[in-house]
């Protein structure tokens, strides 16, 4: 197991922001106007990699020039933004994307608009290729982990204090301590993720984590970023595999779909992605099998369902059959809907049946 | 310090419940057709009581009799739900309105829409006078939790567990283990509330917990009822003041308000309130006096502000000057517009000076 990866990819990040600042240094020495370079994160340069199987971003880059005066107030801003990074970093502070605009207001660029400054931090991600949380630039959402897994905090007041995450009954908060502590121990075999959280706390209290090895972790909806980067480590790092569960409707499967492939949107930062993450359901399939309660789907529903028909990771089984399914059923079903059987039906029949299926493949 | 608490709450709830069955059964034992009474939680029914602070319901009872073939079908429901209630203490487990609907699918008696089975749970409650957290029906919300407070965990698999709060500096889940865990031991003189849970990491940083004593809670946004009945607690049980931030416009003041006394809709529930509770900013007058970044009030924000201007519960103050500066200065501003001095400037000046001027009341 890699026991301090997550400092190192502070200092990392650290050390590619301290890059890019004498770069800018080294051309004013020499009496130049700086000038940098950043990748185009326009629609034409982000593509679909079918071998890594997630969005990355083609070879066309934008240059910066600090002799254009158009250039030079964006140019400025992202040189600000690199400081203040540098400095979270430094001062081991975590903020968010609204903090970083108001931040600006009381220095002397000022954004006009938190779009304004969001952009501009997003440039600073595509440039370092790491994701806002490694200069601790957090999500305002917190989702939760549970398993038998020992992490090592790093954050100020805990460094190397150890935890187990079985402590907490109710799941740990994933908010920026635990996401950068480093992986000790673990005897789970495997991640399960779930989209809810009163369904996260239904697989711990009926012990899904003990039945199957399992670490759980639950993502609130669309799971926010640093539980994306989590998940791709423990993946990574642990080779643990990943199975997702959300409720049987397209918003379910994009739930499933972002954690495994990314957004269009990141293209420009390949860690908020999980390719090997496994879809396990509920399938639309399962609506049929198990007789859920279910609900028609609506008007919105089938419009979404056609985008993802024409979506490049759809393609593949068993995204294909099932999304022809749900046009055949017509009806959607949530997690809860097992209760019908019983609190227990879905963790001790239908996720076992599932998973011995999946690990057969 | 209160030990044992939380299963005490909830073996009276059980008792109750089985007061309830008792009842029932009473009457057709002696061959009578069952009659149940139940509070009327009709708009007139629905008061706000000055003297404690909070919404309560007046004295009109509506009755259902099973020799009423109308009233037959809802008084089955009920008696459903309470058996579904005493079968969730019983067992240790935990569901949500979401999983009650769905479990009734699979009964003699299924309810037509969530929006009746969410009624049936909500007469329960009023027959019980506790809320549906004390049957372990939960919200899908989790907050969190942080500070010096040991607690002890009361559910299976945890019984007896002594865990302190400051051992996870991202705070502590609030789901259902935490909320029926005793409190065992604190050195906190005060608990702090706070709105937003990035703002919350912030003041587990800047040691706010540390400086002032404080446990501290967030509320993302419009607290959960879980959480709301764990602050009353904090309050009664600990005899803690409690102080409350959140963002400076109409929104944020219901978050508090909703805190102090509680809501129409639960009136017939007295634990979710903490009327001694105190808003502790973010003020309209903030904006002036700390030249906070801020934004124009919308339509929305003032037609708002005017239905605040003739409830009940904010004739006091400081809310009575603060709306009326509301309107003044036709401004709202974040939690985070604190930024603007720095990451730290919130907790070491704002805050400081916040609660000296309220503990000097």
């Amino acid at each position: 197991m890699k026991k301090h990866s997550a400092p190192e990819i502070k200092k990392e990040t650290l050390y590619l922001i301290e890059s890019f600042a004498i770069e800018i240094l080294k051309q004013i020495e020499k009496g130049q106007f700086p000038t940098i370079e950043l990748p185009a994160r326009t629609t034409g340069n982000i593509v679909y990699d079918q071998r890594l199987r997630q969005y990355v971003l083609g070879n066309k880059v934008i240059r910066r020039r600090a002799s254009n005066v158009k250039h030079l107030r964006p140019l400025t801003q992202l040189t600000w933004v690199a400081y203040i990074a540098s400095m979270l970093i430094k001062e081991g502070k975590s903020s968010t994307l609204r903090d970083v605009f108001y931040m600006a207001s009381g220095s002397d660029v000022p954004f006009s608009s938190q779009d304004e400054s969001d952009r501009i931090i997003t440039e600073l991600e595509s440039i370092l290729k790491h994701p806002r949380e490694h200069f601790n630039i957090y999500p305002e959402e917190r989702s939760a982990i549970f398993g038998d897994l020992d992490i090592e905090y790093t954050v100020k007041g805990y460094e190397g204090r150890v935890i187990n995450l079985t402590m907490f009954p109710d799941g740990v908060v994933i908010g920026p301590a635990l996401a950068s502590s480093n992986f000790i121990q673990t005897s789970a075999d495997k991640v399960i993720v779930i989209e809810k959280s009163a369904m996260f706390t239904r697989f711990i209290e009926e012990e899904a984590w003990r039945k199957f090895n399992a670490i759980l972790i639950h993502t609130m909806g669309q799971a926010p970023r640093s539980t994306r980067v989590l998940i791709r480590r423990l993946n990574q790092e642990l080779n643990l595999p990943v199975y997702l569960f959300a409720d049987a409707d397209p918003w379910g499967l994009h739930i499933c779909q972002v954690i495994i492939s990314g957004s269009a949107n990141a293209a420009h930062i390949p860690e908020l992605a999980t390719p090997d993450a496994k879809w396990a359901g509920v399938y639309a399939s399962d609506i049929t099998k198990y007789d859920l309660p279910s609900e028609k789907l609506s008007e919105v529903d089938l419009k979404r369902l056609k985008e993802l028909l024409r979506d490049p990771r759809y393609q593949s089984e068993p995204w294909k059959s099932e999304i022809s399914y749900f046009f055949e059923v017509k009806k959607k079903a949530e997690q809860e809907a097992f209760s019908k059987y019983g609190l227990s039906f879905i963790v001790d029949e239908y996720l076992k049946a599932r998973l011995e299926e999946l690990e057969s493949l």
